[in-house]
């Protein structure tokens, strides 16, 4: 069954900074729909949204329509307004997978699920980032090279405030002497949640081939395995079994 | 050093209904103050709060000089207010220690921390409980007798929808057939967070000797590592180390 | 791509219990391959070999053929001779899936790959076993019954002693008052084990639907993702990348 | 009450390397003792044994006094007797901690306990490591400094082909380009087990302050909770509960 796909993006870098646009004409979004098209073929059906658009484009309608969402966000991290945030939440509860990317550990939904900072260290001097596989046994790390290399990067280091995670699948070097937890899978309710780091909108990041590979597999992965999406509630059980 | 403990009750079913009342003349806030004052005398100093203190007795000052709290909800979890949650909030991210007890699943504050819905079956017909030790090694079920048995409780069965734990230390069996994951560990932030689900107002089980034991082996292992109280935030490290 | 399974099975009662004979006509074996080929149809190829075959079934070719192994064993753990023990624990180091089934948990390539002894408590009186999904996200409960209920069966109990699973997936109930961790993952090197307790000679639990389902989905889980099987060595890694 | 520490080493470099000779003169299991008894002073008794005692100085005798045993080998593991080797398995399913350090990886009693091939890269270039803490909530790295730097150290790098651990203290960041989860805690049976990475005969790792407290504060974390040392075994349970 085709795994339908929704790339968020708020889209903001793109609009007001001319590296970004040069590095990305069509978006962080964009980069990422045609990697994720360019790997899985007929096997998916990529659509993008931003923050601009109605509701964010993150509609009852539209998450209804979604198996998996990819969140990218920076800047504009507080003008997502709390009922759409609510409303993702309740539809990872429910099933929808949901990828979050490099800055968006600060944004309002990936706090929500993992009720901690997510606070982090960070530096943006372009350093070279080395991603290693730590869980060569799982899907998100099929077919991934050990290691890849991203040659300049913002360094994202430890410790990052988040629960332990469900898997540790990659984790990264930096040349300044840190190292970061960069791959790592988290269940929420009936949702499957993956938060992968590499990936800045100042540096070609998701137009790396591995970076592409990564979220291909990332997608298969989060893929919700039951059709239903109603979070769980507390009903009253009679007695049925025993 | 000693253990600085507060034990937090919202107070409503004690004001209410007799039949509690008969159970806990001092409360359920008493009764397991009681408990834990008996069998860790001197290592901790025990205080209590409930709703109807101001500001629900949990104050700046009132958590600074707490090192574990353990919190007991059911009717008014809507009326512990948002600011006041928030506060617990940080304080546990920070590094206090938290029990939540029984319904208090359904609590802000861990509804908050755990990012899930935190739902559960439910049932409340006096049945049998028997209390399994999943975690042998764990110093929560130290002296902790393998099984033990409540008489009659409400039922908590599964699926019960928080994040995997990070242990899972005991698990409970119900007559009538449904099984529960009843005592659970999760780190957050600096804090570490035990879930414990024996406990209800109907229902002795505050003076079981073996839920008082549970609770102060849970009290010595959630006291925080370190004496600093700072959630993580997200600084702009300078290249330092290579 | 097709999954290569082999169904291996002691095949000891099959020859001296009468009552076993009667339930399993095919033998255990036959039963399971049964199941797995009904549910899975072309997507798998299912061969089946017991501990009386040369070399028990399990020659290095055989192995190589193989994705996905099955164990079931009970009286003859021992019979099984270490040579073979040890190319199975190479096998699934280097990625095959390995199931292991119910009195299997005292199989010699349990114990090795666990590092416990492996130990439980057990009762053989037919008692209802009601097992519960506790991971509704994982693949191996798609489309399971939440519960399902299992009428006669060998009471398996806690604590049962193997490492703290990498992902809980089922838990039993059983009537005369234990529970018991019945479905659980453990990655090891690069291949994925799952343990599945119901299933006993004396009762017809792999004829069960829900039990066939949990079996195929574990099937599908367990596949390798990564076409060579060479276990981890220690090798001199030459100064690479920075 | 004293904790009885036992520190092992197989004791070979110290009589063959006079590098090594230089950097230990009392011996690599003497540098330990004396920053574990320099640290913890009486609440901890510290004994020394190698591998030329008799039966390694690991007899049923030695090991009933022992709480927590401390693993250094390299050179010799083939040499320790399976004998010793299984007689320290079952004192650790029965209760006994045990720390495996650096090269202990590749010992005989750290692959029965693992299950794997406990694999990993390396280079013995004398490079800079940086010990990052990951759980800050950890007893373990209760007073340890974010991070600690080992200015010349050997090379250990990812894939470590262990089990998913139970929990991830530090990672550890090479000049190289590598990385490595340096400190892991894996419970079997009824023992704690930790392995640290961090150490080398070639270097004057375990003098180094930070690694004495890491290794005081594992000892104080992995003592038996429990006084009994019995590895579970399989016991036929009457029915009793229900």
């Amino acid at each position: 069954m085709t795994i339908r796909v929704l790339v968020w993006n708020e889209g903001w870098h793109e609009q007001v900074d001319a590296s970004v646009q040069a590095i990305y004409p069509d978006g962080i979004h964009g980069a990422i729909a045609s990697g994720l098209t360019a790997l899985l073929g007929d096997d998916v059906q990529v659509r993008t949204a931003t923050l601009a658009d109605p509701e964010h484009g993150l509609t009852e309608e539209s998450l209804d329509a979604t198996d998996v969402l990819l969140w990218w966000g920076h800047m504009k991290h507080a003008d997502v307004t709390d009922e759409v945030v609510e409303r993702v939440h309740q539809h990872v509860l429910g099933g929808m997978g949901l990828l979050v990317l490099h800055s968006g550990h600060y944004s309002k939904i990936f706090k929500a699920l993992m009720g901690t900072t997510c606070g982090l260290s960070w530096r943006n001097e372009g350093e070279k980032e080395i991603v290693w596989t730590i869980d060569p046994t799982h899907p998100i790390a099929e077919g991934v090279e050990q290691p890849f290399v991203i040659e300049a990067q913002e360094m994202y280091g430890e410790h990052f405030d988040v629960p332990p995670p469900d898997e540790l699948v990659f984790a990264s070097w930096f040349a300044g002497g840190e190292l970061f937890r960069s791959g790592m899978t988290f269940r929420r309710g009936r949702g499957k949640v993956f938060y992968f780091s590499p990936g800045d909108q100042e540096y070609p990041v998701y137009h790396h081939p591995q970076v592409h590979r990564v979220l291909a597999n990332a997608v298969r992965w989060a893929e919700p395995v039951r059709g239903e999406r109603v979070p769980r509630e507390a009903p009253n059980q009679p007695r049925t079994w025993s």
